[in-house]
């Protein structure tokens, strides 16, 4: 009995870390997306950059790319096929004039987070053995309210990906 | 005797953490910004993400907005004036198309960091007492090789921010 309690304290400590850190989304009773089985990674927010980036056409996004320790090691250290346990991060936010800044500097100037698509937030996963059918990556795409995208937008993941094989798979270099 | 060797040891140990978090720059032997005293904080480019954007213009550049513990903090919990302690870290590339990924997508759609500008580095430093005279914040900034811009720049800082006065002089939100 006393090591149930200690572990529902421990649960609720680990619980309130990372409702900190990650205010949302990330929480652990979240679904996990379609195919691969991956769940939004807690406190995900808080990983180092990788890289930023703006995508034009349908897309029309201004983009963050974060890694994991494991991912950083392997960017700052050029390894290639990046490690399992490497995970990344992908957050994308609506590509909007800042008026506030446009005023400062009298001109159409700045270009700023709005809100969040649907493809708010995407992983890749590596897993050599688990996502072997994939060349070893795990993809999954959530909306701003942690919901998985459906299966189909699941299975356009990994073709979309292929033409970056030579980089094991991976659009995004790192920012220096 | 004893204490200085121990002394030495810790400090090559720091020095050794300080050289894998942040490859370049981020040396403690670096010249200190004019005016304002500032110098590369060590680590920076392993800080959390604030948010990202895109300046068009004579600027042109994609650009991360990276705080310290402090920063974020103050950022997420929406306090206003920010704390002392608070260092924002502003990291700008040059804004190009990325050939490999418009190559994949056969559309011209990504635009990705390229190349250091002059202005590639800047950090926003809050100490009340310090800089008493610019509102509370210092202000610097360098160029991919740890260079600090002269003094006639750094006068430009604080006046280019005062439109952002109430926001206590920071034009980048948070992202979301």
């Amino acid at each position: 009995m006393k090591r149930i309690a200690f572990l529902l304290v421990a649960v609720a400590a680990v619980a309130g870390v990372v409702a900190y850190s990650a205010p949302a989304p990330g929480r652990a009773d979240e679904e996990a997306a379609p195919i691969f089985g991956i769940r939004i990674f807690p406190g995900y927010r808080d990983w180092r950059l990788i890289s930023v980036a703006h995508e034009e056409g349908d897309l029309n996004d201004l983009r963050a790319i974060l890694g994991n320790d494991a991912a950083i090691k392997a960017y700052r250290e050029d390894l290639l096929p990046f490690p399992d346990g490497t995970v990344i991060a992908r957050i994308a936010w609506s590509y909007v004039p800042s008026e506030e800044n446009n005023k400062a500097f009298s001109r159409q100037q700045s270009f700023v987070p709005g809100s969040a698509p649907d493809w708010y937030l995407q992983f890749m996963v590596k897993d050599s053995k688990k996502y072997a059918a994939t060349a070893g990556w795990g993809f999954a795409q959530f909306n701003k309210d942690g919901k998985p995208a459906d299966e189909a937008k699941h299975k356009t993941c990994f073709p979309c990906h292929e033409p970056a094989k030579a980089r094991d798979f991976v659009f995004t270099r790192y920012a220096p």
